[in-house]
């Protein structure tokens, strides 16, 4: 058969799966710099929309921020090796986050032949937060509480791709920046995700020989941690990852937003890649 | 790249440019006899609703019927080589297509993922037929006159993939064997298709050193018929075609039906098959 | 008063008693052979869905599939006086059904001034069977497990007059033949009807004097089975009927489908006629 | 044939020509007070609403009103035999229409099992009027002038059959009295109703030999008026239902009122009673 | 701050709470005889549906029936000093209060910029009621004992704003007067309405001192009962309340409709009017 | 009377005149850098949104944006006196008007209790812009060509109140900064807003004795662009709105955004403000 049609077949099953059900991706790193994987990465979002699927497009920035955060000379406490997040820092953050990366993924997903709408939590208030509390005070970080089901249904059910940005205020108006793998757990799971795609520089969890583990249950992540064979900055990712299932999205995938169309790979085709974490 | 997601990714505008738009599929021939091929087709025609396409099937079954007939010792009258479909012919006709394979089809799109209605034009009186007038009298084959667009919508816009066998009866009920490139044509012209799929037993319109044309106007149809390049049965399909043009239909197709997942290569790749004739 | 107005006024209150219901009604037997009580049928149906009440069409077929299995030179082996479905029996009967049957009721219909969609089980997946299973294999015989609600409301809420002819295929995609008393039960019980009308070739279900037992509970059906009043071909009818009343049916009715009208004798009119059974 | 079935089944053809449009019945005169010929004219009303018909019901009261003049020892001026509508004489018919006749034509209505909202032309501003204009000046007595279509789709796209007495108001709010066939002729007329029932205590338009005349064109009836045969108080009859088709009902009916199940009888079946204006 | 839009801008919280909410307004007594005060009472209503708030009105009439009953001679019995409904007295009473005061509310609604149906229990059947039984026989009084959801959803979600007279029929189609208040807290009740806004000629429930109570619990009400400061005429009018609250309507206001646009100072005013009962 | 209630009242006409219109205001100057002014602002559209109209705010952000030029070290090159806008003066542009001022008003506005959405002309690609074109090249400034009209009815009749930022992007995706009365002229223009609300930091337009104007023709504001009463700053603001009047908005208004609440004045009461221009 004609290679091309027997992928185009072979993917019908996984649109069907799929179809009509919520997959929110988690769009930052390496991914989001390079600017053909930030087309590809478009490409995969239009077709999953195109093919019945609701994609939610939750990004991050840091590198960008930091960026800015020198150029205008604002110099950050930092705790025990965490940034203090105060006003200035924030007000940056914010910029960059909602002024330049989100409608910058938009304009890309408009390129690409989609129609999509650049939001924040403060949109719709999409997702109240409340001051992340903790060890030390990081200032204006803030922690997920509420989903706004009424405006997220809103945009769901619309032709229009959401892309979302990790800032959203609290009751009483403040704005706080959140983190953009905690943004997304929250909104997959409060919003009863099919998929979270945590897209990140690695290949997917390792195990101890460094070789990449497929399929994981909630319960096998938490003793991989206990034991040490999930460790470093991938413990708070599949941290927010069993949060997300806990919350009610339904499996999450930590997967590479390195490699081309990874999003197509994973959902579309048999191979899969990356961890997939189930309950 | 990989070659799969590129694949998926290539076919991307082809969806876009097909959103909602109607495709009719004269399926028969060699494709409808092989069960793989038969498989294949579904697969395709599954995959365009999915995508968001609305792919509307019509097909023959002129070698069934003849087994049928002759089981059945039924001696058809024949004029100029014209059989004359009296009314035990007609019976074993509507048998045939309408209870046979029109409910296969039906059932092949179900297994394949899909969800179908298998249909004639008797059933909400879809296509209203006039007794076809000519030289020679050939007793019950109808000419469509009216469709009936009220119905057309409903199945349309339903989740359902309409099944149509070309029977069809006249304004005092009496029932009518139609000729499938007929009814397909009509079907596409009156519903308004960007494409009418003519899936025939051969590659498509070819000159006169048998090299295929990719792509042909009316104008340029017609005066291949004057000069004989165009000749023999693919005369009265390419006049099907014309005519589907003539009333509405934006393009239509003769390719290849033998050609596994003919329908996607023509319309959701690049490649194209047949012979594309446009206004 | 004038007579004429007199029937119409008293048909009022059972008309908005029966309003945006469904009525399930085995077609069959007698009534369907013959041209004139086939067109009052017709009519009768009609008047129904004009009146908003939901009928919904089952057919049977025995006496044609006999013919064309004869014509056909099909000869079916029986095993204790049950006859077995091989493939070429049951292709006759899905042909006769589906083909011929079913199609000509939906035309009776239109000519009656209705609009109507000739189904089966397999269209829309509507009724999926399973092998029936007993003492005895008698091939492809199918047993009725799941009515899709999705789309039996697709079409109970549109305005076209549902024919469905008793083929249903299994989660295989294999066809199977259904007894057509079975398919009628099974879709008024599980479709939630508030009549399962049962056109026979009786009068309804006599008692020992030879005379119209006019009303039944189920209890007292079983009593009747039991103690032999109820017997020989009636026994199964009641028994489809007692079982589409434990699935979800309000009530059903055993009538006598050579008397004219006798939908809206039963339904639109005082007298009723045949025997009603209830829980 | 049954003799109850077959008249339900001659009125089915008529239901269907019916179905979904609108009939303005003039309802008054010696039907209204007759509390058995109420009775059949609601359930008339009730079963058309139920066959898919919308009625609409526009009554007058003459005879009442007169009588609570006479309680209330109203004098009224009359000019050329026409009384003259005082404003006290304006409150006692808006009384006796609003309070009284149209609250229990609607629950008269309700009585035959059907629905009804009683309503005049203020509600909604349904009706704007303003005042009468001609030889003399007859007080508040209202020419109709506006339909207010949103409010009239409004109300007949309900489940509610509309009764409406003939009070309305003029653009500056105060309220007239109005000439119930005005009323009648004018909402069928704005109302594109597809018939307008002048229920009349005459069998209908006669000839000089006082014979029934069945069928007339506008153009006829105009020449009748001027050659005498029709006169008296049949002349504004038949201008108002000559207003009605110019303003675009389809054909008006002056019918006997005092023949029971008058409507049934002339809209569901053959026969027809009374004089058929087209246009 | 410019004083008009600050009062503008003070209003919105209250806009905000009370959006799409029901309203249920006693209409009556001095406010409804003053010509000055009714315009102002039907601005306050149109304000609140321009504001996305749900009004609905309930009026009274005693006065006005009062004046015609004596106008027709009708002289009415009275037992422990209530007056007996005897059938000339309750078509008095349905003549005013439906025939004249509704319409002129609606009127009023009208010239004041909204759009209003002048209804009655009656139409469409909104509420039934039953004869009121007690210590004496009080003749045709009713006692409501069923809201029509149904209806009474089809007119809150229109555009147009019901003005019910207290005239309602028991299941046998009987008609009867009821009283104004206890109509208003039964829909209020039975309708789970926001507010019960009971217009009176006093300014509302007064202490000992004479002072106003601004608010109330029911226990509370129910204590002031017993121990006499709530007493006289205010005792029936509490009672409604109280019931009103406890078939579902969240709170009460007893208010003095003599106030200009107490409607408006009640719900959209921080200073609020008469005395609030609630749960 | 009480005050507070004439003032709602008063401004009931005015409601119904904008009920469902859309109204945009170009939010800007000194009203959008006082927090106090800010809030009036919000509270004034969420007010306009609860009473049925449609606000639409476009905001600027001149000095926001040259205090983060500066911040910045970016130098722009100036023609004429005109800033020409390079990458990293466009980028900055972006960030502070996309996501600092659009998130700031859309949490304001949340505060005053509404619902707002903070979008850019690339959202849905609700603008589309080409370079602007002029005696000198000004960079990267656009100038508005399409507006896509399904989204803006999407966000119209959405609960949502939206926010704009004068940011939008050519058909090939650059993003340009487009001058924000530019932005809202057009989108009043091509949207058929009812009023275009000029907020500046003038009392609107003056004559040549310094006193305003309160209402002017398009072709009398021409003549005085001419005759040099209007000149200045003043010129393009009014050429904005005459391009504005011309594309489809029904009137503009330029008034004095320092005055608190000045929407409401304009809007919702009789005295108005500022220099209302009509066709």
């Amino acid at each position: 058969m004609n290679k091309v049609v027997k992928i185009l077949v072979d993917a019908l099953p996984y649109m069907q799966d799929y179809a009509k059900k919520i997959i929110v991706i988690k769009f930052g790193g390496h991914a989001m710099t390079s600017p053909q994987l930030a087309q590809d990465f478009a490409r995969d979002v239009v077709l999953l929309k195109q093919c019945g699927i609701n994609p939610v497009v939750v990004h991050g920035g840091g590198p960008q921020i930091n960026e800015y955060l020198e150029k205008l000379h604002i110099k950050s406490e930092f705790i025990d090796g965490q940034r203090v997040t105060d006003l200035p820092t924030l007000l940056t953050a914010q910029m960059v986050l909602c002024g330049q990366i989100n409608k910058q993924i938009t304009q890309t997903i408009f390129n690409a032949g989609g129609q999509a709408m650049g939001l924040c939590g403060i949109d719709g208030q999409l997702v109240t937060v409340q001051k992340l509390t903790g060890k030390h005070d990081l200032g204006l970080v803030g922690e997920p509480t509420e989903l706004n089901h009424e405006f997220f249904q809103f945009i769901i059910n619309s032709p229009y791709i959401p892309v979302i940005a990790p800032i959203a205020s609290d009751k009483q108006g403040q704005s706080y920046n959140v983190n953009a793998d905690v943004m997304a757990g929250f909104i997959a799971g409060k919003g009863g995700a099919e998929r979270l795609l945590m897209l990140s520089d690695v290949a997917g969890i390792l195990n101890n020989n460094k070789e990449l583990i497929t399929e994981l249950t909630s319960d096998r992540a938490k003793q991989l941690i206990k034991d040490g064979t999930i460790n470093g900055g991938m413990i708070p990712k599949v941290d927010y990852c069993l949060n997300a299932l806990q919350m009610g999205c339904r499996a999450a995938v930590v997967c590479d937003g390195r490699m081309e169309h990874v999003i197509l790979l994973e959902l579309l085709t048999k191979q899969g890649v990356g961890t997939l974490i189930t309950q």
